[in-house]
């Protein structure tokens, strides 16, 4: 097997890391690159620039998803995908995207300059607005056919901003809702992130194999009580809204603990109403989401949170109104890329654990259409979305050769 | 003791209330005279013009506070101040401060007609501002000379409202500073009042009798942690500062219906920073307020809520911020006029509990310069600060003769 011993340019990929993460770059040493922004398009001109340089091919979709290719010489080839994003959070980090851009062209150059004879294309490939500075798993969305007018309409980083954005990069909403790419010219989708969380270091693992990508679900809550002088009504006469908000996010932390292992929720706003130092909050709002990797979990943790929210509400004689903002189902990696990452990993003496992959991913959505999977690479500190965001490069180094020896496999075993 | 047998002029009053309860009236039912507002300074007009038409002198002080006066002969004589206020909250009640007003003077007018030779000037004082709209105990706080220069630069309803509503008034900031009234030329002060609250209601007593008015205390808390990705971090692993206000909420009230009966606190506000949905929160800001009625329960009260925070905090492995925002200090009611009206009560066969008043009132500002107290009459439903505010007549007419007999036997016995 003498693919095996194959490496990928160390040098290299350092070096255009360097480059990458010198477009956009913040005083704090991160970089600035939200979706279609003038760094955002910069480092894809970049991009286009390197697979030139290195005599791929480069493609460009309707939905600005950019893409290097090295083709097969099968006539009815089909493509497996290797790719990430090239945005970032505003005020972000270096590693969170860029990292399994580079690393997939680094694996197609690789690849190349082994001269191996190709049974599938393979192609490097930049999502567009993976972050959600304009929607969120845009490009991706786009590509699974999973994009829907409507999104386009109040996109979550405003109209203005959207058209804005599509309008410097050349883009349309008409392009972006016919960016569909059909899944039977499709063989897989490998991903290479960062953690962006703690438990790699904490195990000492050096690969994570992603077991898949959690569901979310977000939720606004409002507890109702009544408003009330709050110096002449005597505390067991209030019906105080924040009692029931409060209760709530003790207990459900406690509940999630306890009977959901590895699953998480979070309170992360919340206000009162009327909102003034003297008078008892009539209503509480508050915005919640909750995420499990596993699909039955997923559905039985959102039961016991609503119904917690109703049982708290039920013991202190207040209203519970539920408003759903909308939910992305689990994605379940595929098990066979999943055993052939951890087969690459132990080629290459690399310790790994399988995870659940607690943020979203573009593979989340390429998972609705083909086979998916990710690696992932430990993230110091577990810093994410933050210029703090670092990856020992030793570490980067080992998730790029992970995933050139995954499609090595892949391509051997044809998926 | 002839005098006993004194009654207010049930239709007079009756017929003032309602002609009051025109002034500023809102669809409702209620009324909306806010401090110097048009609707205000109608009902101080129309106050005046009942003053004068019942043959009483009038006053209005630097402060603009409105006096009825029926004068002693004694040359020397000192006065007894009975009154409340004139202005509401924005859509307020019809009984907040007016009947206090009403029913002082009526108990001018009833003892006038009596003939009696006064030992003291008899005052029916409405004072400015009592609710807040601009300052807060306005015109009390000036005649007590506690209202300073730097109050009328930071008012709470703005700097403008408060110049705005001077100058319609013809009112100076001058003249508020300057409208101190020497304590020695007054011997008391009496105050009737709606218990805007349920507890006479809930006694089934016709008449309260004020122990004190509470001291208040507020402050802005801030538990500080880290903010985290709020899908990535596992919940073992995060410093979520809204577990700590959120605890701290729960715990204060089972503190405070624990181990301080009859207190009150309330958490009115509360904010989450950064305050998005997949963000753990870095920090959670709440305005907190307590009320207690007697000295050292206050001072106890304030250590034990404070230290719960820090507590909770500490627990959490959270920071916690400390910001005082302002304390009124409790004001007990004067011991001899309390039993005056427990006498009085008696007297007129009225059933009576003594209880602390939760809010805030212009006696506890008079209380600081002579004797002061004051006479609660029930509030169907507790409601306070609103349309919905109501009183039995028949109690608003027992409050006014227990003012009255009061004020006889104040009178009689000379303080």
């Amino acid at each position: 097997m003498p693919k095996i011993n194959l490496q990928v340019n160390a040098a290299r990929l350092q070096a255009d890391f360097e480059a990458l993460s010198a477009i956009g770059r913040t005083p704090a040493g991160g970089v600035d690159r939200p979706a279609l922004s003038p760094a955002h398009l910069q480092a894809r001109q970049w991009f286009h620039q390197q697979a030139l340089t290195a005599g791929l091919e480069f493609a460009v979709d309707s939905a600005g998803n950019h893409s290097a290719v090295l083709r097969s010489e099968h006539p009815h080839a089909r493509t497996l995908l290797l790719g990430s994003h090239l945005d970032s959070v505003p005020d972000g980090g270096r590693y969170d995207g860029a990292l399994g851009v580079l690393a997939a062209l680094e694996v197609l150059r690789t690849i190349q300059e082994a001269g191996l004879q190709l049974p599938v294309h393979l192609e490097a490939i930049d999502f567009t607005d993976e972050e959600g500075t304009l929607i969120g798993l845009l490009g991706s969305a786009a590509l699974a056919g999973a994009l829907h007018a409507e999104q386009l309409q109040a996109p979550r980083g405003g109209r203005e901003r959207l058209l804005e954005g599509l309008q410097r990069a050349s883009l349309t909403e008409r392009g972006l809702l016919a960016a569909q790419r059909d899944p039977n010219t499709l063989t897989g989708y490998l991903e290479l992130h960062i953690e962006q969380g703690p438990r790699l270091i904490k195990a000492g693992a050096q690969i994570g194999v992603v077991t898949g990508i959690v569901g979310i679900a977000s939720y606004q809550l409002t507890f109702t009580g009544r408003a009330d002088h709050a110096g002449t009504t005597p505390l067991a006469d209030r019906l105080d809204a924040a009692q029931g908000a409060a209760s709530f996010i003790v207990h459900a932390r406690q509940r999630v603990m306890g009977d959901f292992p590895g699953c998480v929720a979070n309170v992360g706003w919340m206000r009162f109403e009327p909102g003034a130092f003297n008078i008892v909050p009539a209503a509480a709002r508050l915005g919640m989401e909750y995420r499990a990797a596993e699909a039955s979990t997923f559905e039985y943790l959102g039961q016991a949170l609503l119904g917690l929210a109703e049982q708290e509400a039920t013991q202190l004689g207040l209203g519970l109104e539920v408003q759903p903002l909308g939910t992305h189902q689990p994605a379940p990696m595929d098990a066979r890329l999943q055993k052939a990452i951890c087969q690459s990993a132990e080629a290459l003496g690399l310790s790994h654990i399988q995870l659940p992959s607690g943020a979203g991913h573009d593979a989340q959505m390429l998972a609705a259409i083909c086979p998916a999977a990710m690696i992932f690479i430990p993230s110091q500190g577990g810093a994410s979305h933050s210029p703090r965001e670092f990856s020992e490069w030793q570490d980067c180094l080992n998730g790029a050769n992970v995933l050139l020896q995954t499609t090595l496999r892949m391509i051997n075993i044809g998926i």
